[in-house]
């Protein structure tokens, strides 16, 4: 898979894995649009402070990406870091550092492998080619099962544009591993405010849908490159592009969402009738996050009363007699109490992929949000007596 | 144990349950102050919903607790079930239902088994005696693996002021049961006034502080009644009996908190330096309740990177590199990195109880929660695969 105007590569620079690819490097041929949203937490690694301002800047050229250490805590040095890595792929490229966005997904409170890094420099911009799109993907997991990539297109005036994204991550799937870390490209021609608007659009809507076990890390980021290269005109294919763009990054979410840590199963929580979209959203996170709604989607068990439980302490307004649940096509709960369908009801929930649906008719508003099951394995996966 | 102005009873009316005590009534003498507190879930219970206002108008003559249906999602017919229940008690007792507060622990969704406890309260009430406050604690039990009781007492001018407690829950236990009911009795002659503000500060700092899941349910409540038959005044000793009462909700708390599911560790997350109560609460709740640090709790790995992870989404604002943690009296985080003390801080997290405290150095404000470790067992209990 390649975009126009993209170059991609990635190394094994041996940072803390052994012998697999752990550095990765995009390029745009020329300045790119860009825009990028970074984790709201408190405790911000150090690539998310140095690539905020430089997203804000809407244009650039280049994303440099690591996997094992996540450069978080690391106080000064890991900002420095920041700089000197910048600075070593800006002197390979020709670019100044301020050009050049930084991602890292890894243990949190250890640094940066430096020297290794400075060495594997070289070799990474010597394999800069088109084609190297899948080996970047790959280059930025860590205990992800499969590479999570995903590409759209759409028709515009005078021609087609192309949509291509990489995602890692799901639960914080290690001790200290950090999470969510997405990279879409595209070749479209537009503007870097436009770009800011449909990324925070699409990361709403995908991303920030997702949830595994509520805990979101100190290194999320997505971050949306256009190059320019289709050399298509905007106009009435901004909704198009859009659509494209969406579609990849739901792809690439709903690809986290079935990786998570011990996962069996992957629900759609469809929350309808909210009575505002902030209280749509409580309703659904409450649910899609709640330990004892998670092992009840593990046991397969069809057991409703939970699910009323995280609805009442949601803070979502409604009446609990007025709610109805489906699990797919079979009518679960009716009018707040059971609606004789239990055995429909567990067929479903033996099911690998469902939609609990659930209208509170309470409203007109809505949220809907991607979750898995609690299982052994996340317990074993996370609570290993190894440091 | 005994509380003067007190009898209590229970038997086994074999709502559910079979041959074990299901079915408790607690009755006082003659008039007696009450409080309570119930659950903020929008989907309350029928007996909280019941409860709720006659606990408000500050006094009453018993209340009547059951296990095995907590009659929660159960329609008109389960308001009926209530009005039945205090009628049957009140008949027994020579007293209007209204001053009968009920409460049930159970599955949710399922009717109470009215035709075993009208067959029931005839023994039940037949069975009071001033010595049957542990049986009582015993009929409220659903998989908690001890009953929980607690007692303090305080001087105040003319005596001894005795303070009686029993709770039950942790983790809402296994499908469809109901989480955490306390009842704390006092010989002491106090306002119903005093006693709303007495529940609520103690709820608050006790009951509200223990999070197994982060699961509140649909039938939580706290009940505290007052017999006067101490006959002591008031005045100075106020203070004195609200120490005591906090005290015995704070053991009945901690006896939840280590009763949780599945729990092997019970820990102190100790969260001082907030910029203000509110922040306080959200990151010592968020630290207690993520699922990632929980189970590092259990697999005692002392992982401080998904410490920070869980305070930097909490909500509070604080500089990273300010934080200090210790466990017990190890000093393992110092300015946001590593103090180089994993041995020790290891070594605390091997041990079934101990501190994990935090100074955000942000403030004076502070928060405690208890909780416990995320297990395997956790996720057997709930996840079972029978319905």
């Amino acid at each position: 898979m390649a975009i126009k105007g993209f170059k991609a590569a990635a190394v094994a620079a041996n940072l803390r894995y052994k012998d697999r690819p752990d550095l990765g490097l995009i390029v745009s041929d020329g300045p790119a649009a860009w825009a990028g949203v970074f984790t709201q937490s408190v405790c911000q690694a150090a690539p998310v402070i140095w690539s905020r301002p430089l997203a804000n800047k809407g244009r650039g050229r280049a994303i440099l990406a690591n996997s094992g250490q996540a450069n978080a805590q690391t106080g000064r040095e890991g900002d420095a870091n920041c700089l000197r890595s910048a600075e070593l792929i800006g002197a390979a490229l020709g670019c100044p550092p301020e050009e050049i966005m930084l991602a890292s997904t890894g243990i949190i409170g250890q640094q940066v492998n430096m020297p290794a890094l400075a060495e594997a420099v070289p070799g990474l911009a010597a394999a800069l080619s088109p084609g190297g799109l899948d080996d970047f993907a790959r280059a930025i997991m860590t205990t992800d099962t499969f590479a999570k990539t995903a590409a759209s297109e759409c028709a515009c005036d005078g021609g087609t544009v192309s949509v291509w994204g990489c995602a890692k991550g799901s639960g914080m799937i290690a001790p200290n591993m950090a999470t969510m870390l997405g990279f879409v490209l595209t070749d479209a021609n537009i503007a870097p405010e436009l770009l800011r608007g449909i990324i925070r659009e699409g990361a709403d809507m995908s991303f920030n849908r997702v949830t595994v076990d509520g805990d979101t890390s100190t290194n999320d980021c997505l971050m949306l490159m256009a190059s320019g290269a289709a050399l298509v005109t905007g106009g009435p294919a901004l909704e198009a592009f859009k659509t494209a763009v969406f579609t990849v990054m739901r792809n690439l979410a709903r690809q986290i969402a079935k990786d998570g840590e011990g996962a069996t199963k992957l629900v759609t929580v469809r929350l309808r009738g909210a009575a505002s979209p902030e209280e749509a959203l409580l309703a659904a996170r409450t649910v899609a996050e709640s330990p004892l709604v998670k092992t009840a989607f593990f046991g397969g068990d069809a057991n409703w009363g939970r699910v009323f439980m995280a609805l009442g302490r949601s803070g979502a307004r409604f009446d609990p007699y007025a709610v109805n649940m489906d699990l797919d096509d079979v009518p679960w709960v009716r009018n707040g109490i059971d609606n004789g369908r239990e055995e429909a009801a567990s067929a479903v929930m033996q099911k690998t992929e469902y939609v609990l649906d659930i209208n509170l008719n309470a409203g007109t508003s809505g949220c809907e949000m991607l979750t898995c099951d609690f299982s052994h394995e996340y317990v074993s996966i996370n609570g290993d007596y190894r440091s």
